[in-house]
Protein backbone atom coordinates (compact mmCIF):
# COMPACT_ATOMS: atom_id res chain seq x y z
CA UNK A 1 0.00 0.00 0.00
CA UNK A 2 1.67 3.37 -0.80
CA UNK A 3 0.45 6.91 0.28
CA UNK A 4 1.77 9.64 -1.48
CA UNK A 5 0.90 13.30 0.08
CA UNK A 6 1.72 16.12 -3.11
CA UNK A 7 1.04 19.37 -4.16
CA UNK A 8 -0.26 20.38 -7.52
CA UNK A 9 1.76 18.87 -10.64
CA UNK A 10 4.73 21.31 -10.61
CA UNK A 11 8.38 21.54 -8.74
CA UNK A 12 9.09 18.54 -6.33
CA UNK A 13 5.05 16.83 -6.59
CA UNK A 14 5.12 16.59 -9.98
CA UNK A 15 9.01 14.30 -10.13
CA UNK A 16 7.67 11.65 -8.02
CA UNK A 17 4.40 11.48 -9.49
CA UNK A 18 5.92 11.06 -13.09
CA UNK A 19 7.82 8.18 -11.68
CA UNK A 20 4.83 7.10 -9.50
CA UNK A 21 3.14 6.46 -13.06
CA UNK A 22 6.03 5.53 -15.22
CA UNK A 23 5.89 2.61 -12.95
CA UNK A 24 2.28 1.94 -12.69
CA UNK A 25 1.96 1.64 -9.36
CA UNK A 26 -1.02 2.00 -7.17
CA UNK A 27 -1.07 4.89 -4.63
CA UNK A 28 -3.64 6.52 -2.83
CA UNK A 29 -3.37 10.54 -3.75
CA UNK A 30 -3.63 12.84 -0.99
CA UNK A 31 -3.00 16.52 -1.96
CA UNK A 32 -1.51 18.89 0.33
CA UNK A 33 -2.34 22.11 -0.69
CA UNK A 34 1.15 24.30 0.48
CA UNK A 35 -1.13 27.77 0.03
CA UNK A 36 -3.54 26.89 2.04
CA UNK A 37 -0.19 25.69 4.96
CA UNK A 38 -1.27 22.13 5.06
CA UNK A 39 2.12 21.76 4.85
CA UNK A 40 2.46 22.63 8.58
CA UNK A 41 -0.50 21.64 10.23
CA UNK A 42 -0.02 18.16 13.10
CA UNK A 43 -1.70 16.26 10.94
CA UNK A 44 1.01 16.32 8.37
CA UNK A 45 4.16 17.05 10.12
CA UNK A 46 2.92 13.77 12.09
CA UNK A 47 4.24 12.43 9.19
CA UNK A 48 6.95 14.56 7.97
CA UNK A 49 7.66 16.42 10.55
CA UNK A 50 9.87 18.57 7.90
CA UNK A 51 6.56 19.95 7.04
CA UNK A 52 7.84 19.84 3.29
CA UNK A 53 6.18 18.03 0.19
CA UNK A 54 6.16 15.13 -1.81
CA UNK A 55 6.32 12.15 1.35
CA UNK A 56 5.82 8.83 0.24
CA UNK A 57 4.46 6.17 3.06
CA UNK A 58 4.90 2.60 1.92
CA UNK A 59 3.14 -0.19 4.10
CA UNK A 60 4.19 2.19 6.93
CA UNK A 61 7.84 3.11 6.03
CA UNK A 62 8.16 6.99 5.53
CA UNK A 63 9.98 8.42 2.73
CA UNK A 64 10.76 11.59 1.89
CA UNK A 65 13.20 13.91 -0.35
CA UNK A 66 11.79 13.91 -3.61
CA UNK A 67 15.26 12.78 -5.28
CA UNK A 68 15.13 9.78 -2.62
CA UNK A 69 11.98 8.66 -3.13
CA UNK A 70 12.12 8.23 -6.78
CA UNK A 71 15.56 6.26 -5.75
CA UNK A 72 13.67 4.46 -3.57
CA UNK A 73 10.56 3.42 -6.18
CA UNK A 74 13.16 2.62 -8.80
CA UNK A 75 14.58 0.03 -6.36
CA UNK A 76 11.29 -1.42 -4.76
CA UNK A 77 9.91 -1.72 -8.62
CA UNK A 78 12.73 -2.54 -10.59
CA UNK A 79 10.22 -2.62 -14.15
CA UNK A 80 10.83 -0.32 -16.49
CA UNK A 81 14.51 0.60 -14.67
CA UNK A 82 14.57 4.24 -14.48
CA UNK A 83 18.11 4.55 -13.65
CA UNK A 84 20.73 3.54 -16.69
CA UNK A 85 22.42 0.21 -16.27
CA UNK A 86 26.19 1.85 -17.29
CA UNK A 87 27.68 2.98 -13.80
CA UNK A 88 28.68 5.71 -15.60
CA UNK A 89 25.37 7.31 -16.82
CA UNK A 90 24.03 6.38 -13.46
CA UNK A 91 26.15 8.90 -12.07
CA UNK A 92 25.46 11.49 -14.76
CA UNK A 93 22.16 11.11 -13.51
CA UNK A 94 23.07 11.62 -10.21
CA UNK A 95 25.38 14.56 -10.71
CA UNK A 96 22.53 16.20 -12.81
CA UNK A 97 19.98 15.79 -10.39
CA UNK A 98 21.79 17.05 -7.35
CA UNK A 99 22.50 20.14 -9.34
CA UNK A 100 18.46 20.01 -10.58
CA UNK A 101 17.97 19.73 -6.38
CA UNK A 102 20.84 22.61 -5.01
CA UNK A 103 20.79 25.25 -8.42
CA UNK A 104 18.40 25.16 -11.21
CA UNK A 105 15.38 23.99 -8.73
CA UNK A 106 15.46 26.29 -5.46
CA UNK A 107 16.43 29.68 -7.96
CA UNK A 108 13.23 28.22 -10.01
CA UNK A 109 11.34 28.35 -7.54
CA UNK A 110 12.37 31.74 -5.73
CA UNK A 111 11.67 33.45 -8.70
CA UNK A 112 8.13 31.49 -8.95
CA UNK A 113 7.98 32.63 -5.14
CA UNK A 114 7.87 35.83 -5.92
CA UNK A 115 5.54 36.29 -8.56
CA UNK A 116 3.15 33.91 -6.57
CA UNK A 117 3.65 34.19 -2.99
CA UNK A 118 4.83 37.25 -2.39
CA UNK A 119 1.00 38.59 -3.32
CA UNK A 120 -0.45 36.05 -1.32
CA UNK A 121 1.38 36.27 1.78
CA UNK A 122 0.66 40.21 1.47
CA UNK A 123 -3.16 39.80 1.06
CA UNK A 124 -3.09 37.65 4.10
CA UNK A 125 -1.64 40.20 6.20
CA UNK A 126 1.27 40.86 8.46
CA UNK A 127 -0.57 38.86 11.67
CA UNK A 128 -1.93 36.18 9.50
CA UNK A 129 1.48 35.37 7.82
CA UNK A 130 3.58 35.82 11.48
CA UNK A 131 0.48 33.45 12.49
CA UNK A 132 1.39 30.47 9.98
CA UNK A 133 5.65 31.17 9.89
CA UNK A 134 5.39 30.53 13.78
CA UNK A 135 4.37 26.93 12.86
CA UNK A 136 7.07 26.25 9.79
CA UNK A 137 9.38 23.47 11.22
CA UNK A 138 12.78 24.31 8.99
CA UNK A 139 14.49 27.31 9.92
CA UNK A 140 15.25 27.93 6.10
CA UNK A 141 11.84 27.41 5.00
CA UNK A 142 10.67 29.56 7.53
CA UNK A 143 13.72 32.74 6.43
CA UNK A 144 11.65 32.04 3.05
CA UNK A 145 8.12 32.64 4.51
CA UNK A 146 9.43 35.74 6.59
CA UNK A 147 11.00 37.61 3.52
CA UNK A 148 8.18 36.71 1.18
CA UNK A 149 5.47 38.27 3.97
CA UNK A 150 7.77 41.15 3.98
CA UNK A 151 9.67 43.06 0.71
CA UNK A 152 10.19 39.68 -0.91
CA UNK A 153 13.53 38.99 -2.80
CA UNK A 154 15.71 42.07 -3.74
CA UNK A 155 16.02 42.52 -7.07
CA UNK A 156 19.91 41.48 -6.99
CA UNK A 157 18.31 38.51 -5.34
CA UNK A 158 15.95 37.88 -8.28
CA UNK A 159 18.59 38.33 -10.80
CA UNK A 160 21.01 36.39 -9.04
CA UNK A 161 17.87 33.81 -9.80
CA UNK A 162 18.05 34.41 -12.90
CA UNK A 163 21.59 34.07 -13.89
CA UNK A 164 21.33 30.54 -12.16
CA UNK A 165 18.53 29.47 -14.01
CA UNK A 166 20.77 30.56 -17.35
CA UNK A 167 23.25 28.78 -16.27
CA UNK A 168 21.10 25.76 -15.78
CA UNK A 169 19.98 26.18 -18.80
CA UNK A 170 23.25 26.35 -20.51
CA UNK A 171 24.26 22.84 -19.20
CA UNK A 172 20.76 21.45 -19.76
CA UNK A 173 21.40 22.20 -23.54
CA UNK A 174 25.08 21.13 -23.67
CA UNK A 175 24.28 17.79 -22.01
CA UNK A 176 21.19 17.06 -24.27
CA UNK A 177 23.25 18.07 -27.16
CA UNK A 178 26.00 15.24 -25.83
CA UNK A 179 22.85 12.58 -25.16
CA UNK A 180 19.33 11.90 -26.47
CA UNK A 181 18.72 12.46 -22.68
CA UNK A 182 20.16 13.92 -19.69
CA UNK A 183 21.70 11.09 -18.63
CA UNK A 184 22.93 9.35 -21.85
CA UNK A 185 21.05 7.08 -24.39
CA UNK A 186 18.11 6.34 -22.08
CA UNK A 187 15.25 8.11 -20.25
CA UNK A 188 15.96 8.01 -16.28
CA UNK A 189 15.18 9.64 -13.01
CA UNK A 190 17.49 12.93 -14.09
CA UNK A 191 14.70 13.91 -16.98
CA UNK A 192 12.23 13.28 -14.29
CA UNK A 193 14.09 15.63 -11.99
CA UNK A 194 14.47 18.31 -15.16
CA UNK A 195 10.93 18.08 -15.43
CA UNK A 196 10.23 19.88 -11.92
CA UNK A 197 12.15 23.15 -13.46
CA UNK A 198 12.36 22.75 -17.47
CA UNK A 199 8.39 23.47 -18.39
CA UNK A 200 8.63 26.79 -17.10
CA UNK A 201 11.96 28.19 -19.36
CA UNK A 202 10.21 28.94 -22.27
CA UNK A 203 7.90 31.49 -20.78
CA UNK A 204 10.13 32.48 -17.82
CA UNK A 205 13.73 33.13 -20.64
CA UNK A 206 12.11 33.33 -24.38
CA UNK A 207 15.59 35.29 -25.16
CA UNK A 208 17.49 32.16 -23.98
CA UNK A 209 14.72 29.01 -24.50
CA UNK A 210 13.67 29.49 -28.06
CA UNK A 211 14.47 27.29 -31.14
CA UNK A 212 17.24 28.74 -32.24
CA UNK A 213 19.31 28.90 -29.08
CA UNK A 214 18.27 26.08 -27.45
CA UNK A 215 16.52 23.29 -29.75
CA UNK A 216 17.54 20.62 -28.21
CA UNK A 217 15.93 21.99 -24.88
CA UNK A 218 12.21 22.14 -26.81
CA UNK A 219 12.94 18.84 -28.19
CA UNK A 220 13.31 17.38 -25.04
CA UNK A 221 10.47 18.74 -23.84
CA UNK A 222 7.97 17.86 -26.53
CA UNK A 223 9.70 14.51 -25.83
CA UNK A 224 9.06 14.21 -22.20
CA UNK A 225 5.27 16.29 -22.77
CA UNK A 226 4.77 13.72 -25.26
CA UNK A 227 4.92 10.66 -22.35
CA UNK A 228 1.45 9.14 -20.65
CA UNK A 229 3.56 9.18 -17.64
CA UNK A 230 3.49 12.91 -17.47
CA UNK A 231 0.69 13.19 -19.27
CA UNK A 232 -0.91 11.38 -16.56
CA UNK A 233 1.00 13.94 -13.74
CA UNK A 234 -0.38 16.80 -14.90
CA UNK A 235 -3.86 15.86 -15.04
CA UNK A 236 -3.27 15.66 -11.17
CA UNK A 237 -5.28 18.23 -9.29
CA UNK A 238 -4.25 21.58 -8.89
CA UNK A 239 -5.90 23.98 -5.90
CA UNK A 240 -3.74 27.36 -6.92
CA UNK A 241 -6.17 28.93 -9.33
CA UNK A 242 -9.03 28.50 -6.72
CA UNK A 243 -6.74 29.27 -3.21
CA UNK A 244 -5.70 32.55 -5.40
CA UNK A 245 -9.39 33.28 -6.17
CA UNK A 246 -10.43 32.58 -2.96
CA UNK A 247 -7.78 34.91 -1.50
CA UNK A 248 -8.99 37.62 -3.69
CA UNK A 249 -6.06 37.64 -6.05
CA UNK B 1 42.35 3.02 -13.39
CA UNK B 2 41.59 5.36 -10.79
CA UNK B 3 42.78 9.18 -10.08
CA UNK B 4 41.53 10.46 -7.47
CA UNK B 5 41.93 14.33 -7.06
CA UNK B 6 41.23 15.13 -3.32
CA UNK B 7 42.23 17.61 -0.25
CA UNK B 8 42.95 16.79 3.52
CA UNK B 9 41.19 14.19 4.71
CA UNK B 10 38.32 16.15 5.81
CA UNK B 11 34.92 17.43 4.80
CA UNK B 12 33.96 15.64 1.08
CA UNK B 13 37.41 14.74 0.11
CA UNK B 14 37.64 12.48 3.50
CA UNK B 15 34.26 10.78 2.30
CA UNK B 16 35.88 9.58 -0.71
CA UNK B 17 38.91 8.58 0.46
CA UNK B 18 36.87 6.59 3.35
CA UNK B 19 34.99 4.65 0.47
CA UNK B 20 38.09 3.80 -1.85
CA UNK B 21 39.70 2.23 1.67
CA UNK B 22 36.51 0.31 2.64
CA UNK B 23 36.35 -0.73 -1.05
CA UNK B 24 40.30 -1.74 -1.20
CA UNK B 25 40.66 -0.46 -4.79
CA UNK B 26 43.87 0.84 -6.05
CA UNK B 27 44.17 4.68 -7.05
CA UNK B 28 46.46 7.65 -7.84
CA UNK B 29 46.42 10.00 -5.23
CA UNK B 30 46.48 13.95 -6.60
CA UNK B 31 45.92 16.63 -4.01
CA UNK B 32 44.41 19.86 -4.91
CA UNK B 33 45.51 21.92 -2.13
CA UNK B 34 42.89 24.85 -1.24
CA UNK B 35 44.45 27.17 0.94
CA UNK B 36 46.67 27.47 -2.63
CA UNK B 37 43.65 27.86 -4.51
CA UNK B 38 44.65 24.77 -6.78
CA UNK B 39 40.74 23.90 -7.31
CA UNK B 40 40.80 27.01 -9.34
CA UNK B 41 43.74 26.41 -11.71
CA UNK B 42 43.27 25.71 -15.73
CA UNK B 43 45.23 22.28 -14.82
CA UNK B 44 42.27 21.78 -12.85
CA UNK B 45 39.32 23.29 -13.87
CA UNK B 46 39.79 20.95 -17.31
CA UNK B 47 39.31 17.82 -15.76
CA UNK B 48 36.45 19.90 -13.03
CA UNK B 49 35.08 22.95 -14.55
CA UNK B 50 33.65 23.47 -11.03
CA UNK B 51 36.85 23.79 -9.68
CA UNK B 52 35.65 21.81 -6.09
CA UNK B 53 37.33 18.63 -4.90
CA UNK B 54 36.74 16.17 -4.69
CA UNK B 55 36.59 14.47 -8.41
CA UNK B 56 37.53 10.91 -9.30
CA UNK B 57 38.90 9.52 -13.02
CA UNK B 58 37.83 5.95 -13.88
CA UNK B 59 38.90 4.91 -17.64
CA UNK B 60 38.53 8.59 -18.99
CA UNK B 61 34.90 9.06 -16.63
CA UNK B 62 35.39 12.23 -14.83
CA UNK B 63 32.80 11.64 -11.83
CA UNK B 64 32.32 14.83 -9.53
CA UNK B 65 30.28 15.44 -6.30
CA UNK B 66 31.56 13.45 -3.22
CA UNK B 67 28.03 11.83 -2.74
CA UNK B 68 27.65 10.26 -6.10
CA UNK B 69 31.66 8.98 -6.47
CA UNK B 70 30.25 7.23 -3.91
CA UNK B 71 27.52 5.92 -4.95
CA UNK B 72 29.48 5.03 -7.97
CA UNK B 73 32.59 3.36 -6.70
CA UNK B 74 29.25 1.51 -4.60
CA UNK B 75 27.76 0.40 -8.09
CA UNK B 76 31.37 -0.15 -9.69
CA UNK B 77 32.87 -2.25 -6.50
CA UNK B 78 29.87 -3.99 -5.19
CA UNK B 79 32.14 -5.44 -2.33
CA UNK B 80 31.73 -5.36 0.47
CA UNK B 81 28.79 -3.38 0.22
CA UNK B 82 28.14 -0.21 1.43
CA UNK B 83 24.59 0.32 0.58
CA UNK B 84 22.18 -1.31 2.55
CA UNK B 85 19.98 -4.53 0.95
CA UNK B 86 16.65 -3.53 2.39
CA UNK B 87 15.14 -0.73 0.01
CA UNK B 88 13.82 1.13 3.18
CA UNK B 89 17.41 1.18 4.99
CA UNK B 90 18.69 2.17 1.46
CA UNK B 91 16.40 5.20 1.37
CA UNK B 92 17.32 6.24 5.17
CA UNK B 93 20.98 6.28 4.04
CA UNK B 94 20.52 8.61 1.14
CA UNK B 95 17.90 10.69 3.09
CA UNK B 96 20.68 11.07 6.04
CA UNK B 97 23.01 11.94 3.12
CA UNK B 98 20.93 14.70 1.67
CA UNK B 99 20.72 16.14 5.02
CA UNK B 100 24.24 16.41 5.44
CA UNK B 101 24.99 17.37 2.03
CA UNK B 102 22.47 20.38 2.37
CA UNK B 103 22.76 21.55 5.89
CA UNK B 104 24.90 19.30 8.31
CA UNK B 105 28.21 20.03 6.39
CA UNK B 106 27.69 23.47 4.70
CA UNK B 107 26.74 24.80 8.07
CA UNK B 108 29.79 23.05 9.57
CA UNK B 109 31.92 24.33 7.07
CA UNK B 110 30.94 28.05 7.72
CA UNK B 111 32.77 27.62 11.01
CA UNK B 112 35.09 26.21 9.61
CA UNK B 113 35.65 28.89 6.88
CA UNK B 114 35.53 31.80 9.43
CA UNK B 115 37.92 30.66 11.67
CA UNK B 116 41.09 29.41 9.46
CA UNK B 117 40.21 30.68 5.70
CA UNK B 118 39.21 34.18 6.81
CA UNK B 119 42.56 35.13 8.75
CA UNK B 120 44.25 33.38 5.60
CA UNK B 121 42.28 35.82 3.67
CA UNK B 122 43.38 38.83 5.16
CA UNK B 123 46.97 37.55 5.30
CA UNK B 124 47.18 37.26 1.61
CA UNK B 125 45.53 41.08 1.19
CA UNK B 126 42.69 42.52 -0.76
CA UNK B 127 44.44 42.56 -4.52
CA UNK B 128 46.18 38.90 -4.23
CA UNK B 129 42.18 37.93 -2.86
CA UNK B 130 40.66 39.74 -5.90
CA UNK B 131 42.77 38.29 -8.73
CA UNK B 132 41.78 34.90 -7.01
CA UNK B 133 38.13 35.33 -6.72
CA UNK B 134 37.81 36.31 -10.53
CA UNK B 135 39.31 32.53 -11.26
CA UNK B 136 36.78 31.06 -8.93
CA UNK B 137 33.76 29.07 -11.48
CA UNK B 138 30.83 28.57 -9.41
CA UNK B 139 29.08 31.85 -8.47
CA UNK B 140 28.41 30.65 -4.85
CA UNK B 141 32.04 29.37 -4.27
CA UNK B 142 32.68 33.23 -5.46
CA UNK B 143 30.45 34.88 -3.13
CA UNK B 144 31.67 32.90 -0.07
CA UNK B 145 35.57 33.78 -1.02
CA UNK B 146 34.33 37.27 -1.44
CA UNK B 147 32.94 37.30 2.35
CA UNK B 148 36.21 35.87 4.04
CA UNK B 149 38.06 38.08 1.83
CA UNK B 150 36.37 41.08 3.88
CA UNK B 151 34.23 41.15 6.89
CA UNK B 152 33.71 37.21 7.53
CA UNK B 153 30.32 35.82 8.56
CA UNK B 154 28.23 37.96 10.39
CA UNK B 155 27.65 37.14 14.11
CA UNK B 156 24.15 36.06 12.94
CA UNK B 157 25.67 33.83 10.36
CA UNK B 158 27.40 32.17 12.84
CA UNK B 159 24.90 31.69 15.29
CA UNK B 160 22.98 30.68 12.05
CA UNK B 161 25.49 27.99 11.41
CA UNK B 162 25.88 27.29 14.87
CA UNK B 163 21.65 26.34 15.43
CA UNK B 164 21.99 24.05 12.34
CA UNK B 165 24.56 22.19 13.89
CA UNK B 166 22.83 21.47 17.12
CA UNK B 167 19.44 20.53 15.53
CA UNK B 168 22.31 17.93 13.37
CA UNK B 169 23.30 16.75 16.60
CA UNK B 170 20.05 16.34 17.58
CA UNK B 171 18.99 14.27 14.59
CA UNK B 172 22.47 12.52 14.30
CA UNK B 173 21.95 10.94 18.49
CA UNK B 174 18.00 10.13 17.37
CA UNK B 175 19.31 8.18 14.35
CA UNK B 176 21.97 6.07 16.14
CA UNK B 177 19.49 5.47 19.11
CA UNK B 178 17.24 3.27 16.85
CA UNK B 179 19.74 1.99 15.09
CA UNK B 180 23.50 0.56 15.06
CA UNK B 181 24.64 2.47 11.89
CA UNK B 182 22.77 5.72 10.82
CA UNK B 183 20.82 3.85 8.20
CA UNK B 184 20.13 0.70 10.09
CA UNK B 185 21.54 -2.19 11.45
CA UNK B 186 24.79 -2.50 8.54
CA UNK B 187 27.34 0.25 8.33
CA UNK B 188 26.53 2.42 4.93
CA UNK B 189 27.55 5.28 2.74
CA UNK B 190 25.53 7.78 5.07
CA UNK B 191 27.65 6.83 8.17
CA UNK B 192 30.81 7.57 5.67
CA UNK B 193 28.90 10.79 4.85
CA UNK B 194 28.90 11.72 8.51
CA UNK B 195 32.46 11.54 8.91
CA UNK B 196 32.56 14.22 6.52
CA UNK B 197 31.46 16.54 10.06
CA UNK B 198 31.19 14.63 12.99
CA UNK B 199 34.79 14.61 14.51
CA UNK B 200 34.85 18.50 14.53
CA UNK B 201 32.11 18.24 17.08
CA UNK B 202 32.87 17.08 20.43
CA UNK B 203 35.66 20.13 20.01
CA UNK B 204 32.95 22.88 18.41
CA UNK B 205 30.25 21.88 20.79
CA UNK B 206 31.67 20.00 23.72
CA UNK B 207 28.16 21.32 25.88
CA UNK B 208 25.96 19.53 23.16
CA UNK B 209 28.06 16.56 21.89
CA UNK B 210 29.50 15.01 25.25
CA UNK B 211 29.24 11.44 27.18
CA UNK B 212 26.31 12.57 28.74
CA UNK B 213 24.14 14.23 25.96
CA UNK B 214 25.09 12.52 22.87
CA UNK B 215 26.49 8.95 24.26
CA UNK B 216 25.40 7.41 20.86
CA UNK B 217 27.63 9.57 18.73
CA UNK B 218 30.32 9.12 20.61
CA UNK B 219 30.13 5.75 20.51
CA UNK B 220 29.63 5.95 16.94
CA UNK B 221 32.53 7.95 16.63
CA UNK B 222 34.79 5.68 18.50
CA UNK B 223 33.53 2.52 16.03
CA UNK B 224 34.20 4.84 13.48
CA UNK B 225 37.54 5.69 14.15
CA UNK B 226 38.61 1.73 14.63
CA UNK B 227 38.00 1.10 11.12
CA UNK B 228 41.30 0.22 9.08
CA UNK B 229 39.75 2.35 6.38
CA UNK B 230 38.97 5.40 8.23
CA UNK B 231 42.77 5.52 9.52
CA UNK B 232 43.89 4.91 6.06
CA UNK B 233 42.24 8.17 5.03
CA UNK B 234 43.68 9.97 8.16
CA UNK B 235 47.00 9.50 7.41
CA UNK B 236 46.72 10.51 3.71
CA UNK B 237 48.62 14.18 3.13
CA UNK B 238 47.36 17.06 5.12
CA UNK B 239 49.36 20.27 3.39
CA UNK B 240 47.04 23.18 5.87
CA UNK B 241 49.21 23.31 8.82
CA UNK B 242 52.47 23.90 6.38
CA UNK B 243 50.40 26.34 3.93
CA UNK B 244 48.82 28.90 6.47
CA UNK B 245 52.95 28.63 8.59
CA UNK B 246 54.13 30.02 4.73
CA UNK B 247 51.36 32.46 5.12
CA UNK B 248 52.96 33.33 8.61
CA UNK B 249 49.84 31.94 10.73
Amino acid sequence: MIDLYHAEPVANSVKVLICCFEKGVDFASHYVNLLAFEQHDPAYTAINPDGIVPTLVHDGAVITESSVINEYLDDVFPDPPLKPADPVERARMRIWTKYIDDYFGPHGSRIGWHFLLHPLARKLGEDAMAERIAKIPMADRREKWATIAKQSFTPEQLDESRGYLAEGVRRLEALLRRSEWTAGASYSLSDIATYCVAPALPRLMPERVNAQATPRILEWLAAMNARPAVQKALAMPNKVPETLAAAGL
